[in-house]
């Protein structure tokens, strides 16, 4: 009998809204859902927490978890390193605790290597249009910028079929429920089923 | 792209609750989901409506049917015939209408020769004991069947292992929310997806 919670990796475009169905998914938490905490050595803004934020990290500490072999996957971007500690994320499953990491395509596939039995979701937008109606709706960023955006979703998109599931964004509360519904799914699969057959036979 | 409807199979041992679920399912029923019709060649009962209840069907057009290959999975129970109609369910999901077969085991394992893509639930009992108080509970049946009925259900149960899900009914109302959310997890699974995802490269 195993009590383990799930590993729920979520990733998406940016401007697909993974963010926001995240929190939408935690604003409704079971006690039994929770968003993993990154750790990074890019220093802390004002009001992030250690801990809660983020696990801030100096450069050789991180490296040092690198060579220890401490990260489900890491990254580094720019001057900055991120990543996703390994004993952080297994402690909460272990309690059983569903973990959601919202993390890139990159970051996803080195999860996939891992840990083979984690849930695998894409967030889509419900058309590039729209998703370039979003990014340009925020009004923070250049035209250059935008196409780089658009760029990168182009490459981001295609890498959905390498995912379990794909939820389309149309709707926030929709998107946010069919996460939901994946998430309770997966725990009726056989393969995951906390079912002791045999105390049945027994019994 | 296809828009077709899921077919949902569910089966469980008598007293697991699976027509209760398939009920309560109804009852919220979106326009898009529908319990299938089967076909039979016992008599109506009082208050039966054939393509309702059932389609009624004379034995010697039931044999005809038989020849014919139009039924997903048919049985003979002592001198009457039961059957699933391919072109009825076939129909429906073609219309884009998620359809429930509640049908036993054997019944089951014949629509997965069949419909390789069908979703496979089995109801279980929350143990053998709870089951026993049901059937016990009913009041309905003699020492004997209930005896049959365990022993029928200890078969049952171990067949569940041939199902893509298992859920537990220890709550008809989250018994039934499992099951919907199994199906609306289904449809956002990557193979099932309706995606076009070249469309997305296209824009």
């Amino acid at each position: 009998m195993n009590n383990n919670g799930l590993l729920i990796v979520i990733s998406g475009p940016s401007g697909a809204g993974k963010g926001t169905i995240c929190r939408e998914l935690m604003s409704h938490k079971s006690s039994d859902l929770e968003l993993s905490v990154s750790a990074t050595t890019r220093s802390p803004r004002t009001g992030e927490v250690d801990g809660v934020s983020y696990f801030f990290k100096q450069k050789d500490e991180f490296r040092k978890m690198i060579d220890n072999n401490e990260f489900i996957e890491y990254a580094q971007v720019y001057d900055n390193f991120y990543g996703t500690p390994k004993k952080y994320v297994m402690d909460k499953i272990e309690e059983g605790k569903d973990v959601i990491l919202e993390i890139d395509v990159q970051g996803a596939m080195k999860v996939k290597q891992n840990i083979q039995d984690a849930v695998f979701i894409f967030i889509m937008p419900p058309s590039m249009k729209e998703l370039k109606y979003r990014i340009t709706c925020r009004g923070t960023e250049s035209k250059q910028d935008i196409d780089k955006r658009m760029g990168n979703a182009y490459c981001e998109v295609c890498s959905a079929r390498c995912y379990d599931y794909v939820v389309i964004n149309d709707d926030i509360a929709k998107a946010a429920e069919r996460v939901k519904c994946i998430i309770i799914a997966e725990k009726c699969r056989l393969n995951r089923s906390k079912i002791d057959f045999d105390s049945f036979k027994e019994e």
